[in-house]
């Protein structure tokens, strides 16, 4: 019934959709300054994968939501999602030029109104969340700031860039064998905000707790797949494909998978996290098009490594 | 009854149990990297005259507020501020080195870090205020995060930079006065977060429409007083009672207050601010030593200015 043409037809469409939302966005603030709200849309609107909020989507859905009010909490995380981009690449960061081949904000603009286009990105996306009703938007503010706070997205990011700038001194400082502080700077720097997603749109759809631990262990397996992958494309991809400059990661003295395990290695790890991600989805019903959606993209993930 | 001492006393009773809070709110995020904690306590806890906060907690007990509720929103809108003041001192911003007597946060620590501390706190703000019961919670995150975002406290620090590096064109191209475009600024820039404090005060507490009304009107003319009082301190301050570099504004080639309208007339229109704010709490009720603290608090802005 559902043919994998089906989904990828239905993902583009939410996609699609998602795009248009995205798109009226800047109507929520009329007294905004031009400039910021044109940086905003830089980058809101620069493309991407949109893989978070159809984390939200689907996961609303397979939770039993067939009234689209999961769409605030996936607008919300791709507001989140941009805002960390924008400041990751900010010169006192990752010091990044491009960006899905095109300037980075601060490039096209300036630093100044890049820190506050992110600024305003973090504080809409909470904005955005109170459109939902006020128990459900009260437990996902608590679930995207805790993910995305000191203690889980921004905690990763300190760790990388300080591991960035000292090396093996931070390593040795924080008590730490180089696989597991990777291991938990990315649960912390992306798999934080990926698990949120997958709880958000649980939450609004009303999952039962044994849904959503499914939807965690395959959110934990899905963010190493996803960060693995990238890893092993910072190597091996082409700088046109990925639309940023290449071995930039190993280039800036970082941790990545790669360094740490070897090609072969990854390549081997990230298989088997896709494996643990379609296992988690197990009890889940596999008729339910987001279940086969869900399947779908983590599988993709490591295939252009190949 | 309620002396003027026995209102200062009261007041700093508040600010000593904030402290106290403030001090623990890092207990939140026990995985957080030390480094980011310590640098988000740095300037959490560097001092300040904690307007905002009191605004709230006496805005929540004129309100009717007794049971101390209001301390979630009082912390909250701290963190806010504080997020602001560390991203505002960036070097891509005012680029400033001492605030409060102290290094400020990216000069103590570095500029990644202070970027990641700023967006950790704006982050844990909103996670604070799910602490409140749900629909007060949503309630209150609506108005700071339109308060704080492009519409707001973002959109006017936005203006404030551009104007410093344009000048006279980002006037022309804005199409407005000097004097209309400063009091636009500062009305977002200043004003929404000091709005912002007492309308969460009130919400918390119950307040009636036409005490909201009334609280915003000394809320804009506080937020007036305020930044006259500091652009005139900017000129007239030293070094060691600012804290920071004074006339620095001025000499950045910043619009404020007194290159507009000189001293004198800065001197006139804060005073009369005061005025407009104390008429505006006419019609609270006296007795009530909240309404005498807000009175003693507006009063004392400009007290420094002579």
């Amino acid at each position: 019934m559902h043919t994998h043409e089906a989904i990828s037809a239905w993902l583009a469409e939410l996609r699609a959709s998602l795009q248009t939302r995205l798109n009226c966005l800047d109507a929520l603030w009329p007294d905004g300054p031009q400039r910021l709200l044109s940086a905003m849309n830089y980058s809101l609107l620069g493309g991407g994968k949109r893989l978070r909020p159809l984390l939200v989507l689907l996961a609303a859905r397979l939770s039993g939501d067939n009234d689209a009010d999961a769409w605030p909490a996936a607008l919300a995380i791709e507001m989140v999602h941009t805002y960390s981009l924008i400041h990751d690449d900010l010169p006192a960061m990752d010091n990044d030029d491009f960006r899905r081949g095109r300037a980075t904000c601060h490039k096209q603009y300036d630093e100044a109104t890049a820190v506050l286009a992110g600024d305003a990105l973090l504080t809409g996306a909470f904005e955005v969340l109170t459109q939902l009703p006020s128990p459900v938007a009260c437990e996902c503010i608590r679930i995207l700031s805790r993910s995305a706070g000191a203690d889980g997205m921004v905690g990763g990011q300190e760790d990388d860039v300080r591991y960035a700038a000292c090396g093996q001194q931070y390593l040795t400082d924080s008590g730490r064998e180089p696989s597991d502080f990777l291991n938990r700077m990315h649960h912390r720097k992306t798999g934080a905000l990926i698990r949120a997603a997958l709880l958000m749109g649980a939450t609004v759809g009303g999952a039962s707790d044994s849904l959503k631990e499914s939807l965690i262990c395959y959110g934990n397996s899905f963010g190493l797949a996803f960060q693995i992958t990238d890893d092993i494309l910072d190597v091996l991809g082409t700088e046109q494909a990925m639309g940023k400059r290449v071995a930039k990661d190993a280039g800036a003295g970082k941790l990545t998978f790669v360094t740490c395990w070897g090609l072969e290695e990854s390549r081997r790890r990230a298989k088997l996290e896709v494996e643990h991600a379609l296992a988690a989805l197990a009890h889940c019903d596999q008729k339910n098009p987001a279940c086969l959606a869900l399947q779908s993209l983590v599988s993709e993930l490591p295939e252009r490594t190949h």
